[in-house]
Protein backbone atom coordinates (compact mmCIF):
# COMPACT_ATOMS: atom_id res chain seq x y z
CA UNK A 1 0.00 0.00 0.00
CA UNK A 2 1.38 3.54 -1.11
CA UNK A 3 0.31 6.40 1.23
CA UNK A 4 0.19 10.11 1.22
CA UNK A 5 1.26 12.11 4.41
CA UNK A 6 0.43 15.76 4.04
CA UNK A 7 1.49 18.47 7.17
CA UNK A 8 1.47 22.01 7.12
CA UNK A 9 5.57 21.95 7.72
CA UNK A 10 7.93 19.38 8.98
CA UNK A 11 6.10 18.00 12.13
CA UNK A 12 4.06 15.86 10.25
CA UNK A 13 6.94 14.05 9.92
CA UNK A 14 6.46 12.47 14.16
CA UNK A 15 3.55 10.18 11.91
CA UNK A 16 5.91 9.11 9.15
CA UNK A 17 8.68 8.20 12.28
CA UNK A 18 5.33 5.72 13.82
CA UNK A 19 4.22 4.55 10.28
CA UNK A 20 7.96 3.74 9.60
CA UNK A 21 8.58 2.04 12.97
CA UNK A 22 5.59 -0.55 12.27
CA UNK A 23 6.46 -1.28 8.24
CA UNK A 24 3.01 -0.80 7.27
CA UNK A 25 3.52 0.54 3.84
CA UNK A 26 5.48 0.18 0.77
CA UNK A 27 5.88 4.04 -0.36
CA UNK A 28 5.18 7.13 1.53
CA UNK A 29 5.20 10.10 -0.23
CA UNK A 30 5.31 13.34 2.11
CA UNK A 31 4.34 16.43 1.70
CA UNK A 32 5.27 19.66 3.59
CA UNK A 33 3.64 23.20 2.62
CA UNK A 34 6.50 25.05 4.44
CA UNK A 35 6.24 27.84 1.98
CA UNK A 36 2.82 28.65 4.35
CA UNK A 37 3.12 27.00 7.34
CA UNK A 38 1.95 27.59 10.30
CA UNK A 39 -1.64 26.48 9.97
CA UNK A 40 -2.36 26.50 13.23
CA UNK A 41 -2.94 30.45 13.26
CA UNK A 42 -4.63 30.81 10.07
CA UNK A 43 -8.45 31.06 9.69
CA UNK A 44 -10.72 27.85 9.10
CA UNK A 45 -11.31 29.27 5.16
CA UNK A 46 -7.64 29.71 4.35
CA UNK A 47 -7.17 26.01 6.07
CA UNK A 48 -9.81 24.86 3.88
CA UNK A 49 -8.57 25.84 0.94
CA UNK A 50 -4.91 25.20 1.32
CA UNK A 51 -5.67 21.45 2.17
CA UNK A 52 -7.54 21.25 -1.00
CA UNK A 53 -4.42 22.35 -2.69
CA UNK A 54 -2.51 19.95 -1.36
CA UNK A 55 -5.26 17.05 -2.59
CA UNK A 56 -4.39 18.38 -5.79
CA UNK A 57 -0.77 17.70 -5.65
CA UNK A 58 -0.87 14.49 -3.95
CA UNK A 59 -2.84 13.63 -7.99
CA UNK A 60 0.27 13.83 -9.19
CA UNK A 61 1.05 10.58 -7.28
CA UNK A 62 -0.73 6.93 -7.03
CA UNK A 63 -0.96 6.41 -3.21
CA UNK A 64 -4.71 4.40 -1.67
CA UNK A 65 -4.41 6.61 1.30
CA UNK A 66 -3.70 9.99 2.19
CA UNK A 67 -3.14 10.65 6.30
CA UNK A 68 -3.13 14.09 7.28
CA UNK A 69 -0.24 14.47 9.91
CA UNK A 70 -1.67 18.33 10.77
CA UNK A 71 -3.93 18.29 13.24
CA UNK A 72 -5.38 21.64 12.56
CA UNK A 73 -5.80 20.58 8.94
CA UNK A 74 -7.90 17.39 10.54
CA UNK A 75 -9.68 19.21 12.47
CA UNK A 76 -10.86 21.77 9.95
CA UNK A 77 -10.55 20.47 6.49
CA UNK A 78 -11.24 16.51 6.22
CA UNK A 79 -14.35 16.54 5.08
CA UNK A 80 -14.24 19.02 2.03
CA UNK A 81 -10.92 16.86 1.16
CA UNK A 82 -12.81 13.20 1.34
CA UNK A 83 -15.08 15.68 -1.11
CA UNK A 84 -12.41 15.84 -3.65
CA UNK A 85 -10.06 13.00 -3.24
CA UNK A 86 -10.77 9.47 -4.99
CA UNK A 87 -9.19 7.58 -2.29
CA UNK A 88 -9.91 7.46 1.65
CA UNK A 89 -8.54 10.68 3.43
CA UNK A 90 -7.73 10.38 7.19
CA UNK A 91 -7.04 12.57 9.50
CA UNK A 92 -5.31 12.31 13.55
CA UNK A 93 -8.36 13.73 15.52
CA UNK A 94 -10.21 10.72 15.29
CA UNK A 95 -7.39 8.05 15.95
CA UNK A 96 -6.47 10.25 18.97
CA UNK A 97 -9.51 10.51 20.53
CA UNK A 98 -9.99 6.20 20.17
CA UNK A 99 -6.08 5.80 21.61
CA UNK A 100 -7.16 7.94 24.04
CA UNK A 101 -10.41 5.59 24.98
CA UNK A 102 -7.97 2.34 24.56
CA UNK A 103 -5.52 3.93 27.42
CA UNK A 104 -8.37 5.22 29.39
CA UNK A 105 -11.74 3.63 29.78
CA UNK A 106 -12.52 5.31 32.52
CA UNK A 107 -15.03 8.10 31.01
CA UNK A 108 -14.19 10.60 34.53
CA UNK A 109 -10.66 10.76 33.58
CA UNK A 110 -9.44 14.41 33.87
CA UNK A 111 -8.32 14.73 29.96
CA UNK A 112 -6.34 17.98 28.96
CA UNK A 113 -6.03 18.62 25.41
CA UNK A 114 -3.42 20.67 23.28
CA UNK A 115 -3.11 22.37 20.31
CA UNK A 116 -2.78 25.22 18.13
CA UNK A 117 -4.68 27.97 18.31
CA UNK A 118 -7.18 26.86 15.37
CA UNK A 119 -6.84 23.13 16.82
CA UNK A 120 -8.02 24.19 19.96
CA UNK A 121 -11.16 26.89 18.81
CA UNK A 122 -12.40 24.11 16.36
CA UNK A 123 -13.19 21.99 19.75
CA UNK A 124 -12.57 18.78 16.88
CA UNK A 125 -11.14 16.72 20.17
CA UNK A 126 -14.05 18.07 22.84
CA UNK A 127 -16.57 16.97 20.58
CA UNK A 128 -15.13 13.52 19.59
CA UNK A 129 -14.00 12.86 23.63
CA UNK A 130 -17.78 14.01 24.26
CA UNK A 131 -19.37 11.64 22.11
CA UNK A 132 -17.65 8.76 23.77
CA UNK A 133 -19.04 9.86 27.32
CA UNK A 134 -15.58 11.92 28.09
CA UNK A 135 -16.64 14.91 30.20
CA UNK A 136 -13.85 16.07 31.94
CA UNK A 137 -12.01 17.90 29.75
CA UNK A 138 -9.95 20.88 29.97
CA UNK A 139 -7.91 22.23 26.51
CA UNK A 140 -5.14 24.70 26.21
CA UNK A 141 -3.62 26.58 23.40
CA UNK A 142 0.26 25.97 23.27
CA UNK A 143 1.17 27.89 20.10
CA UNK A 144 4.79 28.69 21.30
CA UNK A 145 5.47 25.32 22.13
CA UNK A 146 5.66 25.20 18.12
CA UNK A 147 8.23 27.68 17.39
CA UNK A 148 10.14 26.61 19.90
CA UNK A 149 10.29 22.88 18.93
CA UNK A 150 11.53 24.45 15.69
CA UNK A 151 14.11 26.48 17.05
CA UNK A 152 15.33 22.93 18.41
CA UNK A 153 14.82 23.78 22.45
CA UNK A 154 13.48 20.67 23.50
CA UNK A 155 15.02 21.14 26.64
CA UNK A 156 15.99 23.99 29.09
CA UNK A 157 14.85 27.72 30.35
CA UNK A 158 12.67 28.86 27.65
CA UNK A 159 10.89 25.48 27.11
CA UNK A 160 10.23 25.35 31.23
CA UNK A 161 8.81 28.67 31.71
CA UNK A 162 6.62 28.22 28.67
CA UNK A 163 5.16 25.08 30.34
CA UNK A 164 4.60 27.04 33.67
CA UNK A 165 2.89 30.04 31.60
CA UNK A 166 1.21 27.29 29.86
CA UNK A 167 0.15 24.67 32.72
CA UNK A 168 1.07 26.83 36.26
CA UNK A 169 -2.59 27.10 36.92
CA UNK A 170 -3.35 23.39 36.67
CA UNK A 171 -4.04 22.49 40.39
CA UNK A 172 -3.30 18.86 39.48
CA UNK A 173 -1.98 16.31 36.78
CA UNK A 174 -4.19 15.57 34.03
CA UNK A 175 -4.67 11.99 33.75
CA UNK A 176 -3.87 12.14 30.15
CA UNK A 177 -2.81 14.64 28.11
CA UNK A 178 -3.18 14.60 24.28
CA UNK A 179 -0.87 16.03 22.26
CA UNK A 180 -2.79 17.56 19.44
CA UNK A 181 -0.01 18.94 17.22
CA UNK A 182 2.49 16.82 15.65
CA UNK A 183 5.34 19.31 17.08
CA UNK A 184 4.77 18.41 20.71
CA UNK A 185 5.85 14.40 20.21
CA UNK A 186 9.45 16.46 20.16
CA UNK A 187 8.78 17.53 23.72
CA UNK A 188 6.89 14.51 24.90
CA UNK A 189 9.73 14.35 27.62
CA UNK A 190 9.56 17.59 28.81
CA UNK A 191 5.94 17.52 28.80
CA UNK A 192 5.85 14.04 30.98
CA UNK A 193 8.39 15.54 33.51
CA UNK A 194 7.09 18.80 33.91
CA UNK A 195 3.70 16.50 35.24
CA UNK A 196 5.79 14.07 36.87
CA UNK A 197 5.13 10.99 34.91
CA UNK A 198 1.75 11.12 35.95
CA UNK A 199 -0.07 11.39 32.38
CA UNK A 200 -0.73 9.49 30.14
CA UNK A 201 0.58 11.17 26.81
CA UNK A 202 -1.66 10.56 23.62
CA UNK A 203 0.60 11.06 20.39
CA UNK A 204 -1.29 11.61 16.68
CA UNK A 205 1.50 9.23 15.31
CA UNK A 206 0.92 6.17 17.53
CA UNK A 207 -2.46 6.79 17.51
CA UNK A 208 -2.47 6.78 13.69
CA UNK A 209 -1.09 3.20 13.88
CA UNK A 210 -3.32 1.85 16.06
CA UNK A 211 -6.55 3.02 14.29
CA UNK A 212 -4.67 2.10 10.68
CA UNK A 213 -4.34 -1.61 12.47
CA UNK A 214 -7.47 -1.65 13.51
CA UNK A 215 -9.39 -0.88 10.35
CA UNK A 216 -6.52 -1.89 7.54
CA UNK A 217 -5.52 -5.30 6.10
CA UNK A 218 -1.84 -5.14 6.84
CA UNK A 219 -1.11 -8.53 6.78
CA UNK A 220 1.98 -7.46 4.45
CA UNK A 221 4.68 -5.52 6.45
CA UNK A 222 7.39 -3.89 4.21
CA UNK A 223 11.20 -4.45 5.44
CA UNK A 224 11.97 -1.39 3.55
CA UNK A 225 9.46 1.66 2.25
CA UNK A 226 10.48 4.03 -0.17
CA UNK A 227 10.30 7.19 1.23
CA UNK A 228 9.86 10.94 -1.38
CA UNK A 229 9.59 14.21 -0.24
CA UNK A 230 8.27 17.17 -1.24
CA UNK A 231 7.95 20.36 0.10
CA UNK A 232 5.99 24.04 -1.36
CA UNK A 233 9.87 25.65 -0.20
CA UNK A 234 13.08 24.85 0.87
CA UNK A 235 12.75 20.74 -0.04
CA UNK A 236 16.47 20.36 1.02
CA UNK A 237 16.17 21.81 4.28
CA UNK A 238 12.97 18.79 5.11
CA UNK A 239 15.12 16.03 3.95
CA UNK A 240 17.67 17.43 6.00
CA UNK A 241 15.19 17.26 8.71
CA UNK A 242 13.91 13.89 8.03
CA UNK A 243 16.93 12.37 8.23
CA UNK A 244 17.94 13.88 11.62
CA UNK A 245 14.20 13.02 13.04
CA UNK A 246 13.79 9.43 11.13
CA UNK A 247 17.63 8.80 11.76
CA UNK A 248 18.05 7.95 7.50
CA UNK B 1 0.74 62.38 -0.10
CA UNK B 2 -1.14 58.94 -0.20
CA UNK B 3 1.39 55.83 1.40
CA UNK B 4 1.17 52.44 1.01
CA UNK B 5 2.40 50.20 3.91
CA UNK B 6 3.19 46.53 3.25
CA UNK B 7 4.24 44.03 6.12
CA UNK B 8 3.73 40.19 6.49
CA UNK B 9 1.32 40.32 9.53
CA UNK B 10 0.10 42.96 12.02
CA UNK B 11 4.44 43.97 12.76
CA UNK B 12 3.91 46.94 10.33
CA UNK B 13 1.48 48.62 12.51
CA UNK B 14 4.43 50.00 14.72
CA UNK B 15 5.78 51.97 12.04
CA UNK B 16 2.03 53.00 11.30
CA UNK B 17 2.11 54.10 14.78
CA UNK B 18 5.18 56.64 14.04
CA UNK B 19 3.71 57.39 10.46
CA UNK B 20 0.16 58.93 12.27
CA UNK B 21 2.05 60.65 14.88
CA UNK B 22 4.34 63.04 13.04
CA UNK B 23 1.09 63.69 10.88
CA UNK B 24 2.87 62.64 7.08
CA UNK B 25 0.26 61.36 5.56
CA UNK B 26 -3.17 62.08 4.28
CA UNK B 27 -3.89 58.80 3.77
CA UNK B 28 -2.66 55.12 4.88
CA UNK B 29 -3.31 52.44 3.38
CA UNK B 30 -2.33 48.87 4.86
CA UNK B 31 -1.44 45.39 3.79
CA UNK B 32 -0.72 42.91 6.03
CA UNK B 33 -0.41 39.44 4.92
CA UNK B 34 -1.24 37.51 7.45
CA UNK B 35 -2.58 34.30 5.51
CA UNK B 36 1.10 33.78 5.25
CA UNK B 37 3.17 35.49 8.03
CA UNK B 38 5.43 34.82 9.22
CA UNK B 39 7.75 35.72 5.95
CA UNK B 40 11.10 35.85 8.55
CA UNK B 41 11.41 31.77 8.41
CA UNK B 42 10.79 31.17 4.63
CA UNK B 43 13.73 31.29 1.86
CA UNK B 44 14.64 34.37 -0.50
CA UNK B 45 12.24 33.65 -3.96
CA UNK B 46 9.30 32.48 -1.88
CA UNK B 47 9.84 36.47 -0.06
CA UNK B 48 9.95 37.45 -3.49
CA UNK B 49 7.17 36.22 -4.92
CA UNK B 50 5.31 36.92 -1.96
CA UNK B 51 6.30 40.67 -2.30
CA UNK B 52 5.45 41.16 -5.61
CA UNK B 53 1.92 40.29 -5.19
CA UNK B 54 1.74 42.50 -2.34
CA UNK B 55 2.30 44.91 -5.60
CA UNK B 56 -0.20 44.08 -7.49
CA UNK B 57 -2.41 44.47 -4.71
CA UNK B 58 -1.47 48.18 -4.59
CA UNK B 59 -2.25 48.77 -7.94
CA UNK B 60 -6.43 48.97 -7.07
CA UNK B 61 -4.97 52.25 -5.06
CA UNK B 62 -3.57 55.97 -6.33
CA UNK B 63 -0.58 55.86 -3.30
CA UNK B 64 2.73 58.01 -4.14
CA UNK B 65 4.76 55.90 -2.04
CA UNK B 66 4.96 52.34 -0.57
CA UNK B 67 6.81 51.46 2.16
CA UNK B 68 7.66 47.57 3.60
CA UNK B 69 7.28 47.82 6.97
CA UNK B 70 8.67 44.42 7.33
CA UNK B 71 12.21 44.12 7.90
CA UNK B 72 12.38 40.56 5.78
CA UNK B 73 11.14 42.07 3.02
CA UNK B 74 13.16 44.85 2.68
CA UNK B 75 16.23 42.75 2.95
CA UNK B 76 15.41 40.71 0.16
CA UNK B 77 12.88 41.92 -2.10
CA UNK B 78 13.04 45.51 -2.24
CA UNK B 79 14.76 45.49 -5.95
CA UNK B 80 12.26 43.25 -7.51
CA UNK B 81 9.44 45.60 -6.02
CA UNK B 82 11.17 48.42 -7.24
CA UNK B 83 10.75 46.87 -11.04
CA UNK B 84 7.63 46.62 -10.93
CA UNK B 85 6.60 50.02 -9.32
CA UNK B 86 5.52 52.95 -10.68
CA UNK B 87 5.93 54.91 -7.63
CA UNK B 88 8.92 54.72 -4.85
CA UNK B 89 9.12 52.17 -2.93
CA UNK B 90 11.23 52.58 0.58
CA UNK B 91 12.28 49.92 2.74
CA UNK B 92 13.23 49.86 6.49
CA UNK B 93 17.03 48.63 6.38
CA UNK B 94 18.12 51.65 4.95
CA UNK B 95 16.90 54.35 7.40
CA UNK B 96 17.31 52.38 9.95
CA UNK B 97 21.08 52.00 9.20
CA UNK B 98 21.06 55.88 8.89
CA UNK B 99 19.44 56.21 12.06
CA UNK B 100 21.78 54.65 13.76
CA UNK B 101 25.14 56.96 12.26
CA UNK B 102 22.82 59.88 13.50
CA UNK B 103 22.39 58.58 16.93
CA UNK B 104 25.52 56.92 17.03
CA UNK B 105 28.32 58.32 15.28
CA UNK B 106 31.19 56.37 16.24
CA UNK B 107 32.11 54.00 14.05
CA UNK B 108 33.84 52.07 16.59
CA UNK B 109 30.55 52.05 18.38
CA UNK B 110 29.31 47.97 19.45
CA UNK B 111 26.08 47.87 17.56
CA UNK B 112 24.06 44.47 18.20
CA UNK B 113 21.29 43.84 15.06
CA UNK B 114 18.58 41.64 15.80
CA UNK B 115 16.31 40.47 13.19
CA UNK B 116 14.08 37.28 11.78
CA UNK B 117 16.52 34.17 10.62
CA UNK B 118 16.07 35.81 7.05
CA UNK B 119 17.12 39.12 7.57
CA UNK B 120 20.00 38.21 9.91
CA UNK B 121 21.01 35.75 7.22
CA UNK B 122 20.36 38.27 4.17
CA UNK B 123 23.20 40.25 5.78
CA UNK B 124 21.34 43.57 5.13
CA UNK B 125 22.61 45.55 8.13
CA UNK B 126 25.38 44.19 8.32
CA UNK B 127 26.42 45.30 4.80
CA UNK B 128 24.75 48.84 4.99
CA UNK B 129 26.56 49.63 8.86
CA UNK B 130 29.74 47.91 7.02
CA UNK B 131 29.20 50.55 4.33
CA UNK B 132 29.37 53.21 6.69
CA UNK B 133 32.46 52.43 8.60
CA UNK B 134 30.67 50.10 11.27
CA UNK B 135 32.49 47.08 12.14
CA UNK B 136 31.86 46.09 15.54
CA UNK B 137 28.86 44.10 14.77
CA UNK B 138 27.21 41.23 15.80
CA UNK B 139 23.75 39.73 14.55
CA UNK B 140 21.43 37.52 16.47
CA UNK B 141 18.09 35.72 15.11
CA UNK B 142 15.83 36.32 17.68
CA UNK B 143 13.15 34.29 15.90
CA UNK B 144 10.74 33.66 18.99
CA UNK B 145 10.39 37.44 19.78
CA UNK B 146 8.03 37.27 16.98
CA UNK B 147 5.57 34.26 18.41
CA UNK B 148 6.21 35.45 21.99
CA UNK B 149 5.54 39.22 20.46
CA UNK B 150 2.08 37.99 19.10
CA UNK B 151 0.95 35.86 21.93
CA UNK B 152 1.08 38.96 24.28
CA UNK B 153 3.39 38.33 26.31
CA UNK B 154 5.45 41.82 26.57
CA UNK B 155 6.28 40.77 30.26
CA UNK B 156 6.89 38.28 32.43
CA UNK B 157 8.82 35.20 32.58
CA UNK B 158 8.53 33.29 28.92
CA UNK B 159 10.03 36.76 27.69
CA UNK B 160 12.58 37.02 30.38
CA UNK B 161 14.28 33.75 29.79
CA UNK B 162 13.91 34.08 25.97
CA UNK B 163 15.83 37.57 26.43
CA UNK B 164 18.36 35.49 28.26
CA UNK B 165 18.46 32.43 26.19
CA UNK B 166 19.44 34.81 22.97
CA UNK B 167 21.43 37.56 24.91
CA UNK B 168 22.81 35.35 28.04
CA UNK B 169 26.45 34.65 26.04
CA UNK B 170 27.38 38.60 25.91
CA UNK B 171 30.00 39.48 27.98
CA UNK B 172 28.23 43.67 28.01
CA UNK B 173 25.53 45.72 26.76
CA UNK B 174 25.68 46.76 22.98
CA UNK B 175 26.17 50.60 22.22
CA UNK B 176 22.96 50.19 20.11
CA UNK B 177 20.46 47.57 19.27
CA UNK B 178 18.62 47.57 15.85
CA UNK B 179 15.06 46.05 16.56
CA UNK B 180 14.78 44.95 13.00
CA UNK B 181 11.66 43.49 13.06
CA UNK B 182 8.44 45.06 13.57
CA UNK B 183 7.49 42.82 16.37
CA UNK B 184 10.19 44.02 18.76
CA UNK B 185 9.57 47.55 19.18
CA UNK B 186 6.17 46.36 21.35
CA UNK B 187 9.09 44.50 23.71
CA UNK B 188 11.19 47.47 23.38
CA UNK B 189 11.19 47.83 27.29
CA UNK B 190 11.81 44.58 28.06
CA UNK B 191 14.57 44.85 26.23
CA UNK B 192 16.07 48.26 27.32
CA UNK B 193 15.80 46.84 30.92
CA UNK B 194 17.99 43.77 30.24
CA UNK B 195 20.41 45.62 29.13
CA UNK B 196 19.70 48.09 32.38
CA UNK B 197 19.28 51.13 30.21
CA UNK B 198 22.73 51.43 28.78
CA UNK B 199 21.93 50.86 25.35
CA UNK B 200 20.41 52.61 22.30
CA UNK B 201 17.49 51.51 20.84
CA UNK B 202 16.99 51.82 17.04
CA UNK B 203 13.25 51.50 16.28
CA UNK B 204 12.46 51.05 12.22
CA UNK B 205 9.10 52.88 12.56
CA UNK B 206 11.29 56.26 13.89
CA UNK B 207 13.72 55.49 11.61
CA UNK B 208 11.57 55.76 8.63
CA UNK B 209 10.45 59.19 9.57
CA UNK B 210 13.68 60.28 9.86
CA UNK B 211 14.44 59.33 6.60
CA UNK B 212 10.94 60.64 5.04
CA UNK B 213 11.65 63.97 6.36
CA UNK B 214 14.75 64.09 4.98
CA UNK B 215 14.18 62.79 1.84
CA UNK B 216 10.45 64.29 0.73
CA UNK B 217 8.87 67.63 1.02
CA UNK B 218 6.60 67.58 4.68
CA UNK B 219 5.64 71.29 4.08
CA UNK B 220 1.78 70.18 4.64
CA UNK B 221 1.23 68.01 7.35
CA UNK B 222 -2.28 66.45 8.30
CA UNK B 223 -4.67 66.51 11.35
CA UNK B 224 -6.52 63.58 10.12
CA UNK B 225 -5.05 60.39 8.80
CA UNK B 226 -7.31 58.41 6.46
CA UNK B 227 -6.69 55.00 7.14
CA UNK B 228 -7.53 51.56 5.52
CA UNK B 229 -6.70 48.13 6.43
CA UNK B 230 -6.93 45.47 4.31
CA UNK B 231 -5.18 41.85 5.39
CA UNK B 232 -5.05 38.14 3.13
CA UNK B 233 -7.01 36.56 5.97
CA UNK B 234 -9.28 37.77 8.76
CA UNK B 235 -9.22 41.30 8.26
CA UNK B 236 -11.56 41.76 11.32
CA UNK B 237 -8.48 40.79 13.50
CA UNK B 238 -5.76 43.16 11.85
CA UNK B 239 -8.53 46.09 12.79
CA UNK B 240 -9.21 45.17 16.18
CA UNK B 241 -5.51 45.02 16.59
CA UNK B 242 -4.67 48.35 15.14
CA UNK B 243 -7.28 50.12 17.19
CA UNK B 244 -5.45 48.67 20.08
CA UNK B 245 -1.83 49.02 19.07
CA UNK B 246 -2.81 52.33 17.53
CA UNK B 247 -5.29 53.51 20.05
CA UNK B 248 -7.73 55.06 17.15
Amino acid sequence: MRVGVFDSGVGGLSVVKSLLEHHLFEEIIYFGDTARVPYGVKDQNTIIRYSLEAIEFFKNFEIDLLITACNTVSAYALDEMRLQSDHDVIGVVDPGVLALKNAIPDPDANILILGTKATVKSGAYTKGLNSLGYHNLSAIATGLLVPIVEEGLYEGEVLQSTLHHYFGNLTKAPDAIILGCTHFPLIANAIESYFEGKSTLIHSGEAIVEYLEAHYDFTKRFEKTELKFFASENPEGLRRTAKEWLQL
